[in-house]
């Protein structure tokens, strides 16, 4: 198996660096990335091979392993050219990210950049990570509104032969100050006459052509629903002034969807998601922070437990079936805080629907857990030749499983309320309360009524 | 707060509906579901009030208990009007929900549709969900090889003033027997002149215009992969003999992306992502069967648990302790189950990676393990007064810790090697197995060492 692998994946390189097949920047990070495992000699020559415009499209998709082999080993101008080739959003992430490896053989590439990519990059690199600014290109298709349509295709089209811009969905309409006023998609560009000026244009339908944008220090949360919710290629980015800096296309939406479904996904299991792309030190620091927060909330259900050490001492049965109890409310409740946290993320349900959902989860959980009560009641009064062991687990599990429909509600809906992200330490929260009720409930039961 | 929230959202529909300032129909459903929960009468009287175009994007937005007002309270002729006027793909989408809302009425608006509606429903009904043709809608801008680009713009002009068509980011350029031959992006459309037949074109960069494509039968997942991997605003879909058929937008893949990230986060605590979309009865179901599996499992630990009773008679303070162990146990390796789940669906690990990955993993498993087991076992020593119990405590912790790990590795990893949904039952196994670990451990080396 491994060796069909390498050979596709050297069949396919060679045949993408002869005659140019469109491969995509992924794939080639891929195929090289089995080229890396298997022969570490024909990597080294295939990455040498790559021109410029493939290494650089190539690298973004590098996991950092690789990443660091391409500034071992290849020239800092052949580097430096890949980097000028990127859109300025790109080249800014892959200039930040090769800071992280080496931060010297940044500052030389920096410095072996064209002027105008070191002028964007110093201008990009300065936006917080949730900015919409970090997400913007600043290669921009615009006009002025006293232009014709055609001069400013003709403009266009000269950018394009010189690859200055790609991926372009619309034409942005500014005025004399630069201050975005229109969008006019290439939809509806390429149905007028070319010889109408911009501003005979704009008039025909101030609607359609009224620009959405986001301003640069926005939350891309935000840009990104606008992005969705009116199903746009391309949203334009202005300063507070309205002044166009530049433009978010889909890919990075795709990027964000993809990063804030990887936060969320962590955060339930107690991983952060930042620390889990550094190194293995600071990864280990990051998980051993939340496993700490477990122990300690494990050992306060340990107390609980502690209460009861006459009643097991008494009845080892106790100690033989209470984490039945535990593990059936925890169950339930994530169910409940996963259903939740989610549908809080996609905007279906809001702070003020906990009655809703409240209610709906309710229901489910007295079900349920009649059913698994009655269940493991006749299991257990049989298998323990006890009538009330069996009464006292099955009232023990209802109580628990509704308590734990309650809390993987109010749990990240309260901390949405006071600003929190809904799913940080909500597990935690969650199993700490479903292990502390379900030990109580079931060994206070048990000592009051059996014992 | 909540009349606030009244008055702004009946002063935004206002607006909308009289001078038609451009609501988002996620907006407007948002707006009309605060009116329904404060003001019916106030709710009832907008819903009227949309026109058409408005009602159908809408509703696209709205959850089943709006859309079941809509159906029982707007004529449907008006309803069938809103329909006519979605994508095909959303048009299929509407009535599909509103069948399952009422198949009577589905079948009464259907055939109130127009007769190109039904035609271009009834083909895409027939798509699996998960199949690219689902996704697809039939709307294009396409163009035989002989035309002139202007005749194809001409075409073009006067199907967007019919509203037959939007969101166009190329042209797609068929053979006389309507076999895809190439895709033009309107970005390089628009550079060419227009009195150049389509042909002429082509032949310039063939490179360029080689159409990436999906077949309708494709699995979605891949077809997202493509639009990803070549930062793609719309791919064209044909049949298996490479007919032309439709195109998937990108506002298709963000929701893709959303649901996908959604049956992950669900899986993973154990809820069907389906099921949860349908009343309280099947969702109550569909998680009770989850709940199941757990509690057969959770059984099994307590058999565990149950062969150590007499250990657990003569030193009650194993009962009160085992819980702990299991826990961090479940907790270690649920953070590294959901990073391993979540790294093989974004595709930066893949099935040949285990060994690295599992490396990593133990590591980190180790040097956390070791911390908390000396925390605890000096803890446990000096609280019970025996220090090897402490000394029993922190043996079984880095014993369970370091299996979660490799768990948490493993059973996703061998999930998807055979074919199965890494993310489907794998917390159930995992914790079931570092339940059973752990307890058998923590009280087999107690009963070994202690008694």
């Amino acid at each position: 198996m491994p060796n069909k692998n390498l050979e596709e994946a050297k069949e396919k390189l060679k045949k993408h660096i002869i005659d140019e097949s469109e491969l995509s920047a992924a794939d080639i990070a891929s195929h090289l990335k089995i080229l890396k495992t298997h022969d570490e000699d024909e990597y080294a020559k295939y990455l040498e091979k790559l021109d410029a415009h493939t290494l650089g499209e190539a690298a973004m998709e590098m996991p950092e392993h690789m990443l660091r082999d391409v500034i071992e080993n290849i020239p800092n101008d052949k580097i430096a050219e890949a980097i000028d080739e990127l859109e300025s959003d790109d080249a800014t992430d892959l200039i930040q990210t090769i800071e992280e490896i080496d931060e010297e053989k940044a500052k030389e590439l920096f410095s072996s950049l064209e002027i105008d990519s070191q002028k964007e990059i110093s201008k990009l690199i300065n936006y917080e990570d949730n900015e919409a600014g970090a997400y913007m290109q600043t290669e921009l298709f615009s006009a002025r509104l006293d232009e014709s349509l055609g001069s400013a295709i003709a403009r266009f089209r000269i950018m394009k032969q010189e690859n200055k811009i790609e991926n372009v969905f619309s034409l942005f309409v500014v005025d004399n100050e630069g201050v975005l006023k229109h969008t006019i998609a290439l939809e509806d560009l390429i149905t007028y006459d070319f010889n109408l000026n911009l501003n005979q244009i704009v008039v025909e339908d101030e609607e359609r052509f009224k620009p959405h944008f986001a301003i640069d220090s926005d939350d891309i949360k935000v840009v990104a629903d606008i992005i969705m919710d009116y199903d746009l290629s391309a949203i334009a980015v202005t300063n507070r002034a309205g002044i166009l800096l530049g433009r978010i296309t889909t890919d990075d939406i795709h990027d964000f969807l993809k990063e804030s479904a990887t936060e969320q996904i962590y955060n339930l299991a107690g991983v952060n998601d930042e620390a889990e792309e550094e190194g293995l030190v600071k990864t280990g620091r990051a998980r051993a922070a939340w496993l700490f927060v477990n122990l300690i909330t494990a050992i306060l259900g340990v107390i609980v437990i502690g209460f009861f050490e006459k009643s097991i001492e008494s009845l080892v049965a106790l100690a033989v079936l209470m984490p039945i109890v535990a593990s059936m409310g925890g169950n339930a409740g994530n169910q409940t805080l996963a259903v939740t946290v989610r549908r809080l993320a996609l905007g279906e349900i809001g702070i003020d629907d906990f009655w809703t959902v409240l209610k709906k989860e309710i229901i489910m959980a007295i079900f349920n857990s009649l059913i698994f009560a009655i269940f493991l009641g006749v299991l257990v009064g049989l298998w323990f030749d006890m009538p009330m062991l069996g009464v006292v687990i099955a009232v023990a599990m209802v109580a628990n499983i509704i308590m734990a429909a309650f809390l993987g509600t109010f749990i990240p809906l309260t901390l949405k309320r006071i600003g929190l992200d809904p799913a940080v330490g909500s597990t935690v929260f969650l199993t700490t309360a479903t292990d502390i009720i379900g030990f109580f409930v079931f060994l206070g039961l048990a000592t009051w009524i059996l014992l």
